[in-house]
């Protein structure tokens, strides 16, 4: 069932013992928005837990310092930013059937939750949350709106992408004079500037490996595990990579291919104008965003990159 | 003699036949500052023609293709976002004792103009252009309000650096909600993201040319005449290749060095966090931001660097 802010807020004001759950392979907004609901949670005397099937990696140690929370043994289930039970990874077989809030902005998200409160024109979840937070009458913590901000900046592409709403910046300009102890620039070079020397070799890597198909109006850059043992990377460094794939002016629609396991890809895909790659993942039995989505593919390389081309080819008509 | 907005109001509103003058190696903000008084200027009735000492790169087409404007003999000579008449380049001799109206951001603005409106807190000239139209009232038009988002997104490294004012987003909010008309992604995508092929090139090299000293907390980049002609690499491809030089966690300064002619090297600084790096450029003649700043200096590369890193050195005491 769908919500709204105010039955939203009925629900958290009187839920107890509650564990947050956030996507596998976390980013800035699912562990912002776990984070920051579970200050505004504290904030309103309930005790909560953040969990994620994967560990949040130290790029967002600022934010995960605070503690994911205590163990007990929860009463209320809420997912944030979680579009489909199947992003829970290990969490799915134990929470996926028992969710009782889902707080998203996915217009992909599958409505599996018994409330869900979904926003699919915000920028980030941390938005709404943000949002709610407001409507709610609660008093935003530092380290909460910290949060709250990094979610924003991390889905917007730090107020570049086409999601970036005229409420995100909004929601930026309060934060900024509200808040003067919060170094923002110090989080964005956080989330968009800071490299490791290996990250480095590797995006110095990716000119070399990129293939243009389609009149170049397509990219592919394919990372296969022979080349990550080569280089001695770990996929921690892969965060992010694959908005490389349409930095040059032709290219409409980008995808950055990472072997999982043996003939297993993780397909991450971009577009820089007009082409739903949201669409085009559906088809493999992914999902995401208009600009930004993603799907696994299975076989050879040659293979998958050959049904890859051949549906890009077909959005492109 | 230092004026605020109801002065430079009536100075605009009086002017006749304007030329405005840019800063060389013209960037987003003096480019979108320039047309962006243009079509205010236009809205006012009053004519008026932006050059700059460099052309424009093709990179700004979306600004410049409405035309820079007639030739005719000025009457009246405004300057936007030049510090020094010194960066005027060839229109230093003509019009750099001439100026009667500047419109700056830039703490180390020179004073030179007969009337100076300087908003040293300003994330951008664009910003304060923007302000000073509002306060006159003036509509403002689609391709106007395009220039200075440009402007603004290019000094705020799309809002990610430390003088991004609440202020900016709020602009950005405002232009959001207001101008429907605008694809403010793709003047993203077109500032930020899209690079030529020779320019990726050139970047996968950064991680080969990097130097790091004074335990890893500066790092110097040098890219010689030598190293442009084997690359075949064109100067304007080297625009906002100085934030690569602090790209590693432990960074606090970082130096590009690009060969202008033998022996002389155009320094532009950066810092993540604590160093003035407009103090150290002082030191060479230069100046510029607290976090982006430059100079020039004389002398064999061995020579350049060993009096950068001494430099540095002191600002890290």
């Amino acid at each position: 069932m769908y919500i709204g802010f105010s039955e939203a807020e009925v629900f958290l004001r009187n839920c107890k013992d509650a564990v947050i759950i956030t996507h596998q392979s976390p980013d800035g907004d699912c562990i912002g928005a776990g984070f920051g609901l579970k200050d505004i949670l504290t904030e309103l005397g309930i005790r909560s837990r953040v969990v994620c099937s994967d560990e949040f990696t130290s790029r967002y140690d600022f934010i995960t310092n605070s503690g994911a929370g205590e163990e007990f043994k929860p009463e209320t289930i809420i997912a944030v930013d979680v579009a489909d039970t199947k992003l829970m990874g290990k969490y799915q077989e134990i929470y996926g059937d028992k969710v009782q809030l889902c707080i998203d902005h996915h217009v992909s998200n599958r409505n599996y939750a018994e409330k869900t409160l979904l926003r699919p024109k915000a920028t980030a979840s941390c938005e709404i949350i943000y949002d709610l937070a407001k409507f709610m009458g609660i008093n935003i913590s530092s380290h909460c709106a910290m949060c709250l901000y990094t979610g924003i900046a991390t889905d917007s592409g730090c107020f570049r992408y086409d999601c970036t709403t005229s409420h995100a910046h909004e929601i930026a300009a309060e934060m900024k004079h509200c808040y003067s102890d919060i170094n923002f620039s110090k989080i964005n070079r956080r989330m968009f500037e800071i490299k490791s020397k290996g990250r480095m070799i590797l995006e110095s890597k990716f000119v070399d490996i990129m293939e243009e198909y389609l009149d170049n109006k397509l990219v592919i850059a394919a990372i296969t595990l022979d080349m990550m043992n080569e280089l001695g990377i770990n996929s921690d460094e892969f965060e992010g990579l694959a908005p490389m794939t349409i930095q040059l002016e032709d290219t409409e629609v980008g995808i950055l291919m990472k072997e999982r396991e043996p003939n297993v890809y993780k397909c991450s895909f971009r577009s820089a104008d007009f082409v739903n790659v949201s669409d085009i993942c559906r088809i493999f039995g992914g999902g995401g965003h208009a600009k930004a989505a993603g799907c696994i593919i299975e076989g050879t390389l040659d293979e998958a990159k050959k049904q890859l081309v051949e549906a890009v080819r077909k959005a492109l008509l």
